[in-house]
C-alpha cells in the first residue's frame, strides 16, 4: 500500500514538473514597423543580432524574422526563449545591446505580444 | 581559356539554382480571430490538423501556432511549406479539409499574409 502510494506521488510529481517545464518557456511575437528609409540598414543589424543570439544563447531557442512581402517594413519576429532566465540573459548581451543601441532611431513602431503555443515543442523540419 | 569560362558558367549557374531553392518555400502568416464561445473547439480542430499535417507530409515544414495570452481568440500561424506544390498538396489532404470544414462557422475573421524570412533556414532548437 505505501509503495502504491509513494508510485502515485512520483507519477503526479513527475507530471507536474513536465508540465512546468512546458510553460516556462516564453513565446512572444514582437510586431515593429521600420522607418521605410532605413530599412536596409535596420534588417542587417537584425540579422546580425538574430544570428549572434541563436548560434550563442542555448536558451534562445528560436528568433524567426519575417517581412510582409507587400509591406517591407512590417516585420513580425516569433521569439522562443527557454525561460525567464535565458530572456534575461539574452538582453545583456553585447549583441542585443549593440542591436538596441543601432536601431533606436530605425524604429517606428514596437508591439511586445505575450503568447501561448497551441502546441509547444513544435519544431521547423 | 574554355575551361575558366565554363566553371565561370557552373558556378554562376549553381548559385542561381541556390538562390532559387531558397525562394521557393513559402513562408506566411495566418491570423485569425475566432468566435470565443466556440474558442476550446476550434482549438481541439487547429490541433489535430496541425499535428496530421507536420507529421505526415514532408512538405510542411512547420505551423507554428500561438494564441495571444490577453486575447486568447486572436491566434497567428507561422506557416512554412518547401513549395508551392506542398502548399498545394497540403489543402488536398483528408485532415486539412475536415478542419476547413469544421471550423467554418467558427472563424470571424481570417488574413492570409504572404511574407519573405530575414534568415532562411532558421529552425528552432
Amino acid at each position: 500500500m505505501k509503495t502504491t502510494t509513494l508510485l502515485i506521488f512520483s507519477l503526479l510529481f513527475s507530471l507536474n514538473l513536465f508540465g512546468q517545464q512546458e510553460n516556462k518557456q516564453i513565446v512572444r511575437l514582437a510586431k515593429l514597423v521600420i522607418d521605410s528609409a532605413q530599412l536596409e540598414s535596420y534588417n542587417a543589424f537584425l540579422k546580425d543580432e538574430i544570428e549572434a543570439s541563436v548560434s550563442l544563447e542555448p536558451g534562445v531557442l528560436t528568433l524567426y524574422a519575417v517581412a510582409e512581402k507587400d509591406r517591407p517594413s512590417h516585420i513580425t519576429i516569433l521569439e522562443i526563449y527557454a525561460d525567464e532566465e535565458a530572456y534575461r540573459k539574452h538582453i545583456q548581451t553585447p549583441h542585443f545591446i549593440k542591436y538596441k543601441n543601432g536601431t533606436r532611431d530605425m524604429i517606428r513602431s514596437l508591439e511586445l505580444i505575450d503568447t501561448t503555443p497551441l502546441v509547444p515543442g513544435m519544431k521547423i523540419k
